[in-house]
């Protein structure tokens, strides 16, 4: 009854997985909608930035020819003839001896080749007109922002595949995307099996806890990019499971149940992808929690079965079905951000797998650090609260230990509890 | 008409703005929707985990007493009564020399004491009843998750002001959180202000640029857990922005507007907050870009007057909003997380203000680099699509340069191109 299963390393798990490539379709969406979404196309600059010659300060447009002989002991007087904003056109011929008060951002007036700010410009009126002195040489192009000097019309400024981001949403609406060029969401499917499941808002009764994989696991879905559908849960019966996997597959692009891939006499799913024909890519990982977890794939659609046990569900969907997704929606960063960091507390116990650790991170100084968040046991739910990244702890035939250097997979972190200071020389590695 | 202004530093900027302590509401959302989402309440265990005392594996819940004389020379044997799996509750009464099958999660056994794991376990069928073989002895509580051992009915297992993540949810939904306590997210509303403005929809013209800064602002406010409020665009005409501005106040709880901040003809806000009777808490920051920002307070909404060039509106509303929001979400962690690292590129001309420099963070070994992504000059937007963190470099009598260890604020990067490796001992620390 006890079946032996041949673990396979993490890193070879994932390169099956990641071997199915399918990409999702383009669609146009709302500039106002495109937040957190991946490009299904470069952008290309409709216009040149910036769009024409323009006062990069609030100053005097000029003839700089006017400035050749300034200087301190013999200033040039200009005659300022008009004062255009930001969004007019100067509309005055302006002649030699002539200057135009401009803001930043406006249009260079023609016959202007040069901007003189406020501060290096003494105004004075005299006969009623309106005057500036200036006493230095000024030159064509100084302080012009040219045409074009950004970014030339045709180039590409965001790539295919970046996530939209808030400084993605400046660069397409400045390009006039209104309707935003988007890769279509993987549609991926959610079943929690287990007998024992109830709902959220059910009151417990003996030998039953709440479902709460299919909610964190929806959640995950969201955080990846993806459309969760959240099909509900199922007793652990065999003909039940199969009907619903099967008939549910059709309408995913990928499915994930939770639970039910263990050697349990009710974990029907490694049965049921055989049954459905799907090639079973593997189910078992040098790796806990999450041992367990299996994919199958079936016709180009992927099913991942995550364990039943919270961390081991969270852990294998974070390694496997994250970076799925994210190749799914085009990104060229589909993996988890993976840094070297310190340990700060003991596993003793070596394990010949590979072990992926809820911590906290923490940073001080140039160093990242990871603090184990709870207890080591994959049924440990409340400590998911806290957990902001994992500390991969290398299998084999030690312990690991306080100051031990790690690698540490990052998830998301708020942010932090210090203001920033007024950054000051001395703290430079210098 | 050149105005002088007082510069603060970076720190007491934020100060100012933090001193404002207004709070959200409590309200009750679905727990489907509260990813991103703040807590309101601490979030207590409505029972205890585990809610019973159960199997943490596949096994046999036997009677520990029975084994006391096994060992592997005089095995003792054990008639299996019944299987019951997870969710299910075991009706046999079981007396000694008896055991019960059990999976993963079952609620253990009257009467039984401990599970002995399939592996330790040698089956068969005697007389027709199904039997177990046991070599060892087990002891009471062996193999038996404990109720409570996890966590204690009334404990606090997230704290209030927490960001609701997949980790939280899953916390919630053990709980039967069906109905999340969350804060209620301030309203912030946005004009962009500038005659040169275009809707992006519209085609160039001369002089005009489109409006991209309301696009992108209303995105970080979304990243920073805010409800944005766009209110359109606004030609540079002080009554008209006053009116705007002294109107739309009464429907948020903050105001964002962009571009107006400066010393040019057209640059009304700092006017409209003194003629407001609001609080002006400054109107210049020693930083670069963003200098002119001013942020002024009426009646305990604060108005954030961000700069009109997209990078310093950019950086303004991270370094100074952001926090705001996070605070009024009770979030514990509000600000920007800042590390330190390597600059990448030379920066050789001095400057009195401090720079934050649009940059990419790297990840190398156990340390970061901050890679400049663009010409450091505010106007510039291509650059912001690029930007995952912000490298500050002090002001001061000298220039950076590559190799130069900075501050670095922590943007949200996406993740990374390569995938997760196994971890082996050699590269550890040790």
């Amino acid at each position: 009854m006890f079946e032996e299963r041949q673990p396979v390393k993490v890193a070879e798990a994932v390169n099956k997985v990641m071997s199915f490539t399918a990409k999702g379709e383009k669609e146009y969406i709302d500039l106002m909608e495109a937040e957190g979404r991946y490009l299904a196309e470069d952008i290309l600059a409709d216009h040149p930035i910036p769009p024409f010659d323009r006062s990069p300060l609030d100053g005097f447009a000029i003839r700089s020819a006017d400035t050749n002989e300034a200087s301190k002991e013999s200033p040039v007087q200009l005659t300022v003839k008009e004062t255009v904003g930001a969004g007019n056109v100067s509309t005055a011929a302006i002649g030699p001896g002539e200057a135009v008060r401009v803001m930043t951002g406006t249009i260079m007036p023609k016959a202007c080749d040069a901007v003189v700010m406020f501060e290096l410009a003494d105004e004075y009126v005299e006969d009623g007109l309106e005057k500036i002195q200036i006493k230095r040489r000024f030159y064509p192009d100084d302080n012009v922002s040219k045409q074009g000097e950004e970014t030339s019309e045709g180039e590409v400024v965001v790539k295919q595949g970046s996530k939209v981001t808030s400084g993605v949403i400046a660069v397409l609406a400045t390009f006039g995307y209104d309707r935003v060029p988007a890769v279509k969401r993987p549609v991926v499917g959610i079943y929690a099996t287990g007998t024992e499941l109830l709902d959220v808002n059910e009151k417990l009764e003996p030998g039953k806890i709440r479902n709460s994989n299919a909610y964190m696991v929806a959640s995950q879905v969201k955080e990846a990019g993806a459309e969760p559908l959240y099909f509900g849960k199922l007793a652990d019966d065999f003909d039940t499971c199969y009907e619903a996997v099967k008939t549910k597959l059709n309408d995913v692009d990928a499915l994930i149940t939770t639970g039910g891939v263990s050697v349990g006499d009710f974990d029907f799913l490694p049965e049921i992808y055989t049954k459905l024909g799907a090639d079973v890519l593997f189910n078992k990982i040098a790796m806990r929690p999450g041992s367990v977890t299996t994919v199958a794939a079936k016709d180009e659609k992927l099913l991942f079965g995550l364990s039943g046990n919270p961390s081991a569900c969270f852990v294998g969907f974070e390694l496997y079905a994250r970076p799925w997704i994210k190749s799914y929606l085009g990104s060229p960063a589909p993996y988890l951000q993976v840094v070297r960091g310190t340990l700060t507390a003991d596993f003793p116990k070596p394990n010949p797998f590979t072990r992926f650790i809820r911590s906290k991170v923490e940073y001080a100084g140039n160093r990242l650090y990871a603090s184990p968040v709870g207890m080591d046991k994959s049924q440990v739910v409340t400590s998911l609260a806290y957990t902001d990244c994992l500390a991969a702890v290398p299998g084999g035939s030690r312990g690991y230990h306080a100051g031990d250097e790690v690698d540490i997979l990052l998830l998301n972190p708020e942010g932090s509890s210090e203001p920033i200071r007024d950054p000051e020389k001395k703290r430079s590695g210098h």
